[in-house]
């Protein structure tokens, strides 16, 4: 059914979709819809502590037996910076005051965390089909720990020289991010915003330069986007944006409401979230400090002082510190459940393929 | 053939391919040679003045009977802003006088011209099957003549807003110009170079936007671009790096030199060299004042004071201040002749399309 089959026979599915993990977007639900579909749930752990994770993986792995894909971060801490955290709870101060909240209380150092040992005993624990990772690949200790459990790795590139140094140093199939995709960029040989290349022009790129499969990932939103991505040369598809729309994600209803407004020129990149670049829509404190800032501590500090803002203003219905990561893409979303979005999608893909043939044969 | 003839039909050509007019960088010679091989090649007349469009014209019209493109910049010129002038050729002081160049002595206003009434008294005698334009559209009266004059009319859109807005002015079919195109960036509604979409989240949305055929454009450098673009929705596609490599095209043999080792992310959009949005590969002069500078001049403008600077270093064998333009899939291109380049293309594209139908039907 597929000219490329590489990556079905790799992770086990009977469909080359991979939902993308969201953080703080999607739990077990949706996972668990995507898999019992064909597709490849994933289950993002990457704002989850380890006894949260287990319990999560836990229902998947009860209510099905298909592969899944369990996603962490693995980005390097970075060093304390006390003078630019300073400065940007100064830049905050504002903010807090006139929510009422006490700009000089402790706030949290950052709520992403990386992969790390505990994660990798829930790992080893679960033995999830597949582990996919964010911003490069963990320790060479704890990837071998992953890939001595079984788990098929994949990551993302956003570049054919990430992808190169992913193949390298052990990824088994690569997930070709392009500026398109929403959410966090997930380069980490290089932070340069401005020369991320879009999907159309990474794709047949990466994949002439590795020899694993390669998934489509940034700008994929229907069946047209699957089919276009096997002409470029992909083996599969990272479908997010479209399923924030289901009912299984856990978006707030505000973010769904921007969702089904958004437009194509809507989202930019913005480093005022989390200190490192992802894709969302604008929102109001991304439009007065950034959307991109020199301000902003490094990934993921700046995320910390902004957790008591982002709390307070959704309690009132504001969406004014909220990230509401979408691609590009986003106007091409559906609001059907993720089982049916995920069987919709291979079926719009096969017969938007179907089509081209038949007229390319003549 | 093509699942979508809709802009063959329209514009009389064998083959769905434009190629894209590249202002300074091609002439007669590209144009002819890939009308010939059954594209649509386009004479770019934004640097040239009407004495010298019309002789371009004139060749191609004698060596062929196939459609051709002629293209025009349609830019409102800026107000005059001597303070900005004066900021920019400040800025630029220390490279003239490094070159031996006098920094006081007046220089061009700007080296790329709009669409006029001498331009389309140009169209009406030489009646090219198409014109295309950069930057919206010409004032009505000026595009009812060149409508008048029997040919199919083209515009770029980097957003759907642009889309339905040239559609609803007279646009006969839409080229949505994606964020991975080289040269400049044909906006005209929006200059937020941070919103613009790529070609795979643009494409599909402007084709479900619009009734008119949709060519892409953007990252697209051989057959699986072309497979990919019918996917997404487009009836044609318009290539324009990929000719640069060709022995027809008048790039700088540094240029050229730059282009074959030219990789993924190795271009960005500047307004140094013109003053509007452009994507070429880096040179000093960008690194050094750019790439994106608030001091330089509204396009065209900051290109005036530019050209001695371009034409002393090209003597001397330096790019320091050359449009090295590039699109990011430039490292797809191959040199051959723009002929055979074309019919590669579509052969390429076609085989593309037929191996993907055949394994969806299994």
């Amino acid at each position: 059914m597929w000219l490329d089959r590489r990556l079905m026979d790799l992770i086990g599915t009977e469909l080359p979709i991979v939902q993308a993990p969201m953080a703080g977007a999607n739990g077990s639900a949706l996972a668990l819809a995507v898999s019992e579909a064909g597709g490849l749930g994933s289950l993002p752990c990457a704002m989850l502590d380890a006894v949260k994770a287990r319990a999560e993986i836990g229902v998947i792995r009860q209510r099905t037996s298909k592969p899944i894909n369990v996603n962490f971060f693995c980005h390097t801490p970075p060093k304390p910076d006390p003078a630019r955290d300073a400065a940007w709870k100064a830049r905050l101060r504002g903010y807090y005051v006139a929510l009422g909240l006490d700009p000089d209380a402790a706030t949290p150092a950052g709520i992403r965390v990386p992969f790390d040992t505990t994660m990798c005993d829930v790992v080893e624990e679960m033995k999830p089909e597949v582990v996919s990772f964010h911003f490069g690949l963990p320790a060479p200790a704890l990837l071998t720990r992953v890939k001595a459990a079984g788990c098929v790795v994949l990551s993302s590139a956003t570049t054919v020289a990430e992808a190169r140094w992913l193949v390298d140093n052990g990824c088994d199939a690569i997930i070709a991010q392009g500026y398109e995709a929403g959410g966090h960029r997930g380069f980490f040989l290089t932070d340069d915003i401005t020369a991320q290349p879009g999907t159309f022009a990474l794709l047949p790129q990466v994949a002439d330069a590795v020899k694993v499969p390669v998934i489509a990932a940034g700008g994929i939103g229907d069946g047209r986007g699957i089919a276009a991505a096997f002409a470029l040369g992909a083996a599969g598809v990272q479908v997010g944006t479209a399923y924030l729309f289901t009912p299984e994600s856990l978006i707030t209803d505000m973010h769904r409401a921007r969702l089904r407004a958004a437009g194509d020129d809507q989202t930019v990149l913005t480093n005022v979230i989390s200190g490192g670049p992802a894709r969302g829509l604008m929102t109001r404190f991304m439009r007065e400090t950034g959307p991109m800032s020199e301000t902003a501590p490094a990934f993921p500090t700046a995320g910390g002082p902004l957790a008591p803002l982002k709390a307070k203003a959704e309690s009132a219905g504001s969406s004014d510190f909220s990230s509401l990561w979408a691609g590009q893409a986003a106007a091409l979303g559906r609001e059907v459940g993720a089982g049916e979005l995920t069987r919709q999608l291979a079926k719009d893909a096969q017969q938007r393929l179907q089509a081209l043939g038949a007229n390319a044969r003549g």
